[in-house]
């Protein structure tokens, strides 16, 4: 990887901390050109990008991490889309905003925290953008990965399972008790501050043919899940006593139900949730568990039609009252 | 191209309506997976990636702006990231914040924008992030090009001379007027509010191997220049007598110093600045010209040394008195 001499100037400067910082993690043969000219450049037979933008008072908020969780939280987020796709992670590229009041070292410690994120996954810091804002801190992560065959959201098949890893609502639990004026757990607040992209355990599972369809579970199983029957043209029936739900979030919910509602709705998870051809995971299950310490759970079944339905405790089959979260809800264009 | 069904929901309705829009530029074979998954998937041996974030009340005013200029600007600004590599544009992904109480046209207008900038380079819309905010609009866009041999700011040689395409300071001028309430000229806004990356323009001089080293002039020529300085470990002597001050800047200019500093240091110009070879632009020059209608200028010469002079009119070598934009100066930090 080539590395270019940075001009004069403190935002450079600040660049070139991180950079040092960030130099732990050797980069790979395929980047060709890394940061400091006016592009990265990589190559590969399957590039797979994705852009993730945190914006303070909506994605998170100060009061609640400290500056490097911030950055690390959205990178994190950001590298789950490549878990998403059992993609390989090559490196980051990090636009930031940061208030005109704030000391740059608010920047710099986002910034860190971001590298820190990608560095856990071997990935780089490939290049960014850093910016004053009259408004809150934005934190927008690029990342860059390498992919030979993606595993899309359009292959979940009638008679496929749908599975999840590890267990969700913990994320949203922290934020229900910040918001309630609490401390969150602290497995609560771990989940929400710095989330594991799932990258290594999507990268075994499409070694081991597990994979039709995958995507990460960011704004909630039941939105999440929507997205996979539309873009497979499936219906998928979610069945509520296999949730796993996060021990966290029935702590904090006022009832079974809410729990559920934190779980498949709550979002911020960064699990990954796949569809399997029938028997498939089976064989592999205790394997995978034992390799990567993380629950593998069977959450539902794919059928013809369209659509998420939810098969409560006594069997019943009904649509879910709540899907994902959505920043542009009807009625608001 | 493969395309991905989007689930549910106003936003992926919204993602809907712009991919439509945008619909009408063929995709490169270069592009394995398109917009609607959890990444999109290209394909090359040099992949250019970089990132460029637009923050209201910093980069643009919504007073100036439509707001399909709006994403257009950014757009374009980012994308002349991939002409200062000689890179051909595949496609963005862009990332956008809009205030909460703001209704869903604005975010839709600012997407449609970007499409067309993208659209004008025969780039596709490879994905994106809408997001509400309760700060200024951001805009935030990754360009994803093509490049065989991508051209670095590090290849500079003494001896070499400098060179800049168009005229410079336009931009800088109708920012001038806006912030002194006036109406900026015609052709000043233009240039702010449209600007055109010299993509083909970049690759044409690349295919004629007239570049040593090349940027694109954002922070300004004072600036830019000094990074080519940095990246290459020389020194740059700029001829005052030749910098191509723009006639927009000239006329809101307070004299010949003051449009000098518009057209060094106002930024904004998306022009290319490179290191040629001696004698190997004024074999090209007229043909140059008359294929783009675009301006080819001598600005100045490399040297042993570092950093960047100014020869003035009377032959006198000086330190610059200023240089480009910089969003974290010294001390802030």
């Amino acid at each position: 990887m080539k590395r270019i001499n940075l001009g004069k100037g403190a935002e450079f400067d600040l660049i070139r901390q991180i950079l040092a910082a960030g130099g732990r993690t050797e980069p790979s043969d395929a980047i060709r050109v890394g940061p400091g000219d006016d592009c990265a450049v990589v190559r590969g037979e399957g590039v797979a990008l994705s852009v993730d933008m945190a914006v303070e008072g909506v994605h998170f908020r100060r009061e609640w991490l400290e500056p490097e969780e911030i950055g690390y939280r959205a990178a994190a987020a950001a590298l789950s889309d490549l878990a998403a796709m059992a993609a390989s992670p090559l490196g980051i590229l990090v636009a930031l905003a940061t208030p005109v009041d704030e000391p740059g070292d608010l920047a710099r410690r986002i910034m860190e925290g971001a590298g820190a994120a990608a560095a856990n996954l071997r990935a780089v810091l490939l290049g960014g953008d850093m910016t004053r804002t009259p408004g809150p801190v934005v934190v927008d992560v690029v990342v860059v990965g390498n992919t030979v065959r993606p595993v899309l959201r359009d292959g979940a098949r009638p008679g496929d399972s749908l599975w999840v890893t590890g267990e969700l609502g913990a994320a949203a639990a922290a934020v229900r008790s910040w918001t309630q004026g609490q401390q969150p757990e602290p497995a609560a607040r771990l989940a929400y501050a710095l989330p594991t992209p799932r990258v290594a355990e999507a990268g075994w599972l499409a070694a081991h043919n597990a994979l039709d369809a995958l995507l990460d579970i960011s704004d909630g199983l039941a939105g999440d899940a929507g997205h996979m029957a539309a873009a497979s043209g499936v219906r998928i029936i979610l069945d509520e006593a296999s949730i796993p739900v996060h021990p966290t979030a029935s702590a904090v919910a006022s009832g079974p139900d809410d729990a559920l509602y934190l779980a498949l709705a709550g979002g911020d998870d960064y699990e990954l949730c796949f569809a399997a051809p029938p028997g498939a995971v089976e064989r592999i299950r205790d394997r995978f568990m034992d390799t990567f310490d993380v629950a593998l759970t069977r959450v539902g079944t794919v059928h013809e039609g369209s659509g998420v339905l939810l098969r409560d405790r006594t069997g019943a089959v009904n649509p879910l009252p709540y899907a994902g979260y959505d920043h542009f809800p009807a009625g608001d264009a």
